[in-house]
């Protein structure tokens, strides 16, 4: 048995990874004994439900108190990048959203319903998700084709009431940057002084790319498709593709490649301390690529299903620490970290934006799980299911808002 | 405590009445000992899981047999006319519809999510259900109002390609025509040959007008709030309201009130053997009324929370059979008998659509259950969770899509 046949035998037995399940059950169908008491029918239904959704109706923050809201996250995906494998479309979709929502309720205990949609206009999924608001606490946008999905992001942040998470880019970015930290902290090298160079410029590349530069690295270098970006590098007929003059790729060029290096991937791994890949290709880099870089090489090769490289083969060319972003290797640097415990603190904590501080702030409390005598190579980020995680992750959020309220305070005075 | 305080505090405590439960456990969250097998995470999500969207993503049909699509329906409501409530917004409609989700599991076992959405403009809300339509099975339209939901319904029923109910419409005509079957078979009337005033022209008057005139009914008259609707009564200015010109209420005026009696709803239940109210207004006849109606007066008051007679009071005027749409009164005529099993059926079945005959079958198969001699005025139709409505019902549509396929047959030949 392949690992290909255990999946589709799972995915065939089981129909669907979730379910809904009722929390309260039918004491009675009519009228009880007492006939002063009403049963279970006519409290949760007709006519008892009518007081509450009145009451709601008066005083619509109810809505966080009379039902489940609170608790609900939608997972919105127009399947047009799932994974690695691209544009599969919503139904395809639909088997990786519900493996995601059985995550976000065993280690976030929330309700998470997965809307694989056939809805790929940006201004439609845009309105689609402002529809859907009533119903949630949140929302988690996932696998969209880039760079709409982050227009999508930056406009729904802005207009939407409640908090608005983008896995593939905000998860993906604190992940890497809590592996990172703790990666850095074991070969003794600093953040400021490292050559970076990130595969892929789509949602988690610039994720990353933003982190990055926010907590001070210097020499960041970011490839797509085309070879490595750099300022004007759009200007070049010969260097521009379809996608390549979009502003976030613009913003990347303006920030990062401070020599202007221009060259393909191979060429800009030469003299790299570490390997960020985030390209969706598997096999994209070689042994040769690995050996090139500067000494202890670090090589996350977080594209799913199969990562730029194989962790054998890097490490037999040489890596110091590699992480792949599977769970059957080694060092799986995975959202699942994140994702459950964000949300879990977002929906109690009632936040309605995540600044880029506060991600920062997220990812290096998550590499501080991980004991200094603990660490070592291939243990550089808490596992999954580490219970600290919530906790951890809710006080840093807690701590980062009671700041920006002190701020707020001082600055009026 | 009042039931009003009971409901409230019902809701308060369950903060939700549904959840999302896994269906699948996480039995390790790393490689396992034995190196040949991968834990549980590893196929319910990546790699793994990329293997199933691969397949759905070369064959669609697949996402019936490797997702939860086969077994989940969405609710989707925009809060414009919840209960008789009205127009309380898609928060408050929230309570109602996660009750509504409660019976769906309980009664059909079937995963309904209830999308309470922020989206009232008609072809909105049909590229909205388009949008949804690759995650679920089928879909329930609930409490939006008419006559926009009725022309919803009917795009959604050519466009989509699942099928589409509309309990207020659908659910309410079956249940309804299944009692009152069971009500003049008890007092010895024939369908042809009674008189039946229906207060409310909107889903549910709608629906159940249909119904009536389908098996046979020659003498309805339905009222809107202006009063008896006829044949031309659009052309009197001073009997036209703004939502009377309507097609569906041009419909009713067409095919109802033969002699064209013009009047308000006390002058037309003068004579008439059946009242059926869907108004949404409480109170609205009085015990006068009931008094003008001819011998054995069957009184069907079926708005919620406030139907339009108290059934005490319809008694001591003396109607003979008494419902309304309550489960704390005597003979409630709920919809939950028919929705669960419905949907059931047709998600079981992947009965695309409903023929007007397949839900005067249903009417009649329901109050089949009811044996003659347990039937009685206080009897007329099975409790809710009497556990054989589903079977006849999955039955009787088995037979009706098999006695088309037959006819089909039979014509090509």
């Amino acid at each position: 048995m392949t690992l290909e046949d255990d999946a589709i035998n799972l995915h065939r037995i089981l129909k669907g990874k979730i379910e809904i399940h009722n929390k309260v059950s039918l004491d009675s169908t009519s009228k009880p004994d007492d006939e002063n008491k009403e049963g279970t029918l006519g409290l949760i239904y007709t006519p008892g439900v009518a007081y509450a959704a009145t009451k709601i109706n008066k005083n619509k923050e109810l809505v966080y108190e009379y039902t489940s809201k609170w608790n609900n996250v939608a997972i919105v995906c127009d399947g047009t990048r799932v994974l690695g494998l691209g544009n599969v479309g919503p139904e395809a979709a639909l088997c990786v959203m519900e493996g995601k929502s059985v995550l976000f309720k065993i280690l976030g205990n929330i309700n998470t319903f997965p809307l694989c949609i056939d809805i790929t206009d940006k201004e439609e999924i845009i309105k689609f998700v402002k529809g859907i608001q009533p119903v949630f606490g949140a929302i988690n946008i996932e696998d969209i084709e880039s760079p709409k999905v982050l227009e999508i992001v930056e406009r729904l942040q802005k207009e939407l009431s409640i908090p608005v998470f983008h896995d593939d880019q905000h998860g993906t970015a604190i992940i890497t940057l809590a592996a990172l930290v703790n990666a850095i902290k074991l070969i003794g090298k600093e953040i400021s002084k490292i050559k970076i160079v990130i595969a892929g410029a789509g949602s988690a590349g610039y994720g990353i790319f933003r982190l990055l530069y926010a907590i001070g690295a210097k020499n960041i270098i970011v490839t797509d498709s085309v070879g490595a970006l750099y300022e004007n590098r759009i200007e070049d007929p010969n260097k521009r593709n379809t996608s390549s003059n979009n502003r976030y790729k613009i913003e990347i060029a303006d920030k990062t490649n401070p020599s202007k290096i221009d060259g393909n991937l191979d060429e800009v791994l030469k003299g790299a301390d570490v390997f960020i890949g985030v390209s969706g290709k598997g096999n994209l880099i070689s042994k040769d690529s690995i050996q090139s870089m500067n000494s202890d090489p670090i090589v996350f090769a977080l594209s799913n299903p199969d990562p730029e490289i194989l962790p054998s083969d890097a490490i037999e060319a040489g890596a110091r620490i590699v992480a792949t972003g599977r769970s059957d290797f080694a060092n799986p640097i995975n959202n699942a970290v994140v994702f459950p415990s964000v949300l879990r603190a977002l929906l109690d904590l009632q936040i309605k934006t995540l600044s880029e501080d506060m991600l920062v702030s997220v990812a290096k409390a998550i590499a501080s799980i991980v004991d200094d005598n603990q660490l070592k190579d291939n243990y550089i980020i808490p596992k999954l299911d580490d219970p600290r995680i919530i906790h951890i992750v809710t006080d840093t959020l807690k701590n980062a808002i009671q700041k920006h309220i002190e701020m707020k305070d001082k600055n009026n005075k």
